[in-house]
Formats: C-alpha cells, sequence, structure tokens
C-alpha cells in the first residue's frame, strides 16, 4: 500500500522495496537519531518527493522496516523447516534459518533493539508474531508425542527464542574472520551444541535431577 | 574513584551513587539522546560543576552505570545462589535473583539496548561477565554429575542467558496490574515452567528422540 492507501503497481511495489533496504542500511550504520529521510532517499538513489508517496516519516518507514524484517525472517525460518522430519529437525532448521538470515542482515539486531526507544509497539510485534508461530509447533509437536507434554508451549517458546538471539548475537555478530568481516554462517559445532540443549529441553528427562515437580 | 584517578571518600562515594542513581533514571526514562548531564545532575540535586568530579562527560556516566548494573545484577544473583543443594536449585535461585533486581531496576534492559549504539563494548562487556561466571557454574555441575556431561558449557551459559533476558521482558517488563504497574516479581507459575525447561535441558535425556548424536 502507498502512503495514500492506495494498492501498489508492480513499479511502486520495486521502489517501495528500494526505499525500505535503503532504510535498512541507513539506520543500521548511523542509527535512528542519525538516520533522516534525505539520506535514505540518497542511498535508493529516490527522488525525495518520491519517498513521501510510499511512507509519510522516517517513524514510519522505521516501523514498516520492522514489521518486513520480522516477516522476512519467519519466512526464512519456515521455509528452512518445511518438510522436517520430526520437531528436532524442525527446530535445528529453523534456527539455521534464523541465522542465516541474520548473517544476511545484521541489520536486525539493531534495528530491534532500538525499536525499544523509536517504537516500543514494534518491538512487541517482533517477538510476539516469532513466539506465536513457534507455540503452535510446539503445542502440535506435544500432541505428536515428540516434545515433553509437561513444557508449557509459551514460556518454552519465549526461551528458546531467548536463546537464539543470544547465540546469534555471540557466535555470528560477535565472530570476524581474518579479513574483520563477519561470517556467512554460524560454525556447525555452535549448532551441534545448541541442539544438544534444545533436544534435551523439549524431551522430558529420565528422572535425574528432577527434584521439583 | 574520581575523573582525576584519585580514591573517593566515603562521602565522595556517597555522592557517585547519588549521581550514578539518578543517570539509572534518566537514562531509563529518557533515552540516551534526549539525557543530559543538566538533567541527571537536577535529578540528583547534585552541582553541575560537582559532576566533573566524578565523571568526564555524558557517555562516561553511561558506561560506568553499565558496569554498576551488571556488577550489581551478578551481585544479585550470586547472592541468591549462595546455599543452593544441587545446580537445579542453583538455577532457580540464580533466575529469581535476576528477575528481582529486573523489577527493581528496569533501566538494565534499556541501558543495555541502547549501549549497542552508545558504546558496543559495554554491551559486551555486560553479557560477557555474565556468561564467564555461568559457565564456570556449569563446568563444576559438569565435574560433580549434576549436568549432561555433553553440553558444551559456554555455548549453554549463552542460550540459558537468552531464555532468562526474554522471559523477564515478557512476563516481567511488559506485565502490568490492575493499576497500570510492573509486578514486583515475576509468577511463580512462570519460573516453574522455565524450571521444567531448564531442568529437561540440564539433564541427558533418557534416550528418546535423541537422533543425530
Amino acid at each position: 500500500m502507498s502512503a495514500t492507501g492506495k494498492p501498489l503497481t508492480k513499479r511502486g511495489e520495486a521502489t517501495r522495496r528500494k526505499l525500505l533496504e535503503a532504510a535498512e542500511e541507513v539506520f543500521a550504520d548511523l542509527g535512528y537519531h542519525e538516520a533522516s529521510i534525505v539520506k535514505i532517499t540518497e542511498r535508493a538513489g529516490i527522488g525525495l518527493g518520491t519517498f513521501y508517496l510510499y511512507f509519510d516519516s522516517k517513524q514510519q518507514i522505521f516501523e514498516e522496516l520492522v514489521v518486513d524484517l520480522n516477516r522476512r525472517v519467519r519466512h526464512s525460518m519456515a521455509e528452512a523447516m518445511a518438510g522436517s522430519a520430526n520437531r528436532i529437525d524442525a527446530e535445528r532448521a529453523g534456527f539455521e534459518g534464523f541465522f542465516r538470515f541474520t548473517a544476511a542482515h545484521p541489520a536486525l539486531y539493531r534495528v530491534v533493539r532500538e525499536a525499544e526507544f523509536v517504537s516500543p509497539e514494534m518491538l512487541r510485534l517482533h517477538y510476539t508474531r516469532i513466539v506465536e508461530g513457534y507455540e503452535a509447533g510446539l503445542r502440535a509437536a506435544q500432541s505428536d508425542g515428540d516434545v515433553d507434554a509437561a513444557l508449557d508451549p509459551e514460556v518454552t517458546a519465549w526461551a528458546l527464542m531467548g536463546a537464539g538471539e543470544l547465540i546469534g548475537m555471540r557466535y555470528l555478530l560477535w565472530e570476524r574472520d581474518g579479513e574483520g568481516r563477519p561470517p556467512a554462517e554460524i560454525g556447525d559445532d555452535v549448532i551441534d551444541s545448541m541442539m544438544r540443549f534444545i533436544r534435551n529441553a523439549l524431551t522430558a528427562t529420565n528422572g535425574k535431577g528432577r527434584t521439583h515437580d
């Protein structure tokens, strides 16, 4: 949709996409306060007047960018998970999809962190939409007997999302190769270690160490 | 230490503490960009000139605030964990200490998120210091046979810290009571659900669902 609410033509869609991609780079490089509509249109190679056919303000393109990144990271996860044989395979594939998207879009973390200040509702929307899908998947796997039925699927979804977020930060965004560039993907050893943790977490223990049920 | 590197008197310590407490409130309420040294000294009821006996700049008091909040949240966790009978009890107590501190200091999350932009080294310092202690505790528990020896303690520490961070955000910072105020503590049902997840995660499964070892 355009800023005036009219549906976009194919060419309009392409222009809107260019503006969102430029905004992703500008917000990630400069942060919200230093970013400006002029810097975004210059980066996109699009006239300043054209910006206002698609967005009302810097705040609005920021919010649309959160919605867009959120939709795309969920798509990347869902695509990776499709056809998994069981929940544990689906978990691994989903996190690989998440890390792949994060490597290609390091702006994701910065934009979501800034949303805390720029637009708290967008921060909530981002996390809540990811959790909703995650929770539904866990509930289905509990029905199938693949996941410990005693786990609360909502709390578990938040826990796993948090685990993935900090592992992505530490082992992807903080890593640099010999030339000072971030790696294109997270190491297999890290994914293996994470999956040992997740496999344990989602599977009922054999009673060892359970003193508080 | 004062801004000139001299050790502080007891009275000096109290003044520095007042400035840090005012900074915590001002940065949390206004964010880094809108905050100013004048607003911090006004909130603290301390003269502007006195500020510079303790800190050089807005950036410096922000960084000292991260160090201070980090030290205190770790203290709150360590104090809660002291005397725990086993690792699972220690985990629960540690998270309760973390959530208690977060309820009393909601600035913790906002300040750490802003550090991404204001001072990335401080963001790393915050997470890394928490992980280091966590990892050491997990290694000791693995030696004692309390925690699955096949888990990587570093990756596990990041995963658990991430789980705690997002559960604290969702079930503490986002919650409001009937009068619109955040709760003083996280619900026992949420802690119970989280502990089911953590107990599973740290305890080797009985083989069920492990298709990829």
